[in-house]
């Protein structure tokens, strides 16, 4: 009997969910609108609906081992979403509880970030490894802390929060209230605020002076790069230059043997990681020089999500049985 | 029988030792010169010798759990220290080797930061607290980071370098060679800087500028803020300010319930909690915000270095027999 795991991933438009081997194997994915539910129950049935349905048309060839879940302000603790920005919902969901009631199985519930981290260690390119660091580039930058093994969830299971480390005293108006928060300088939004100031400060000419700020994607912006547009290439640089500072301050906290880089940011390759590198290591003590890799994230693309989410429970799972 | 562990704190101008039982009693406490010695096998054998006679004097009523050491780019994985900058011996010391083959018990080695993490969770003022930081402020600034229960070491044996954390880029010169780094600005050695720079830049008179550079001491600088003095209460304000600004990046990174302050700088009370407690909050993510406590160190002064170096070994113990 094939034993599987069932991975949610709840972003601010899609939820992906699907079911997870061991291996790395997705044996069934899809998705559902996180929106335009008249409520969390109605959203909540048709999403467990759907997984009730999968694990039927499988007969009594799987067992199901639990669910995992990794959505924004995901608390490992209490399994409860609470408060997130960019949900509908804005009271607290227990979902951890409810999907354990509903299934009958272990329920665990962390963000997204973390999730990433958790996946990467199962199935993706940490495997091994005891100390490392994943960082999420999107609309904004996430990241997942793993010391000794673990991932470091801190007191109140909000530890991890790299995207608003201040880099900038005074800099970047942050949707959090905050300024000069990393993630106003590295995300995808990041990246085109850097463009826009670039645009703004010099006069070389640019194929982007003809897209609208809304229009902008990380791809028109890499795409402008690789053809040699001078203000896109500076915009890489000077995201990388950014990065690879705070980097070499993660290296000073927790002296991770990977820094893995994950999302569509990510995707620019050397356009992102050579500046990453360069400036992560002119900034290291000593003793650390050489010694840190940047990495892509070895969980690929489609169903990073759902291998993420699915990874929590393979890990406690383990942890538990060892 | 009383169970004692042996702690021993290698610092640049003397080493302190001693016995301490489980319940932070240290029933024996000495020190010797740590230079001034024709080679370290002079040095270990004078060291090893006063703890032999020491033992011995208990007779039967003493059993030697184990060996616990502080030190500086003391190593946990190695047992070893390596290069520190600030001992005299540049080569490899493989300090719990040594130990243990001295005395045929365990024996374990980590920095003086971490020992005094360490410290603060057995003896001190984290007791049950599995999320934590400890900041020591003395001629530099340490730190010890506990993540789930366990000190974060790193890949290497290297994290918590907090010391060395840019705060600010083409900052102060450091002496590890980088710019700018948190303890150019805050340690004894950095509020020093700070006090120069103000008097340089105001016009204020100041009782602190009939004390020259060298014969200037943190207890100066409190006793002038103390009393009013304007240039050593702004030194102090801008220390905190600096402090509390990295450690609102600190809880973005590991969200510890509490943040000890530890050695000579924290003795300044009042001076230096109030204004880092105050940029700490400014700065926090809202979630954060009201939830991280900053406080003194539970250690106490005289036996802090031997009881955070023997919670080494109490620690193992307890999570070995767990």
């Amino acid at each position: 009997m094939q034993k599987l795991v069932i991975g949610i991933d709840i972003g601010g438009t899609s939820t992906k969910f699907g079911l997870a081997a061991r291996d790395g194997r997705v044996i069934y994915n899809s998705r559902i609108s996180t929106t335009g539910h008249d409520s969390f129950e109605t959203y909540f049935d048709i999403l467990t609906g759907e997984i009730e349905q999968a694990i039927q048309s499988l007969g009594n060839e799987a067992e199901i081992l639990g669910a995992g879940v990794g959505a924004p302000n995901g608390n490992i603790y209490t399994g409860t979403i609470e408060n997130a920005p960019n949900l509908p919902w804005k009271y607290q969901l227990p979902i951890a509880k409810l999907l354990q009631d509903k299934f009958n199985i272990p329920a665990m519930l962390t963000n997204d970030a973390n999730a990433a981290a958790i996946g990467e260690m199962v199935y993706g390119g940490a495997k091994g490894m005891r100390d490392f660091v994943v960082i999420t580039l999107g609309t904004g930058l996430g990241s997942g802390i793993v010391a000794n093994g673990s991932v470091v969830y801190g007191h109140d299971g909000y530890a991890a929060e790299m995207g608003h480390v201040t880099v900038r005293n005074n800099g970047r108006q942050c949707a959090c209230g905050k300024k000069g928060c990393l993630e106003t300088y590295v995300s995808a939004t990041g990246l085109k605020r850097t463009l826009y100031k670039l645009m703004a400060d010099e006069v070389a000419d640019s194929g982007l002076r003809d897209i609208s700020y809304n229009d902008l994607s990380t791809t028109a912006i890499s795409d402008a790069a690789l053809n040699g547009d001078p203000i896109a290439l500076k915009a890489f640089e000077y995201t990388g230059k950014i990065l690879g500072r705070e980097l070499a301050n993660t290296v000073a906290y927790t002296s991770p043997a990977a820094i893995f880089l994950f999302g569509g940011l990510a995707k620019a390759e050397d356009l992102i990681f050579d500046p990453t590198k360069k400036h992560m290591e002119d900034n290291l003590l000593s003793f650390y020089k050489g010694k840190v890799k940047i990495l892509p994230s070895g969980l690929g693309d489609e169903n990073a999500p759902i291998l993420g989410a699915s990874s929590l429970i393979w890990k406690h799972l383990e942890e538990n049985n060892s």
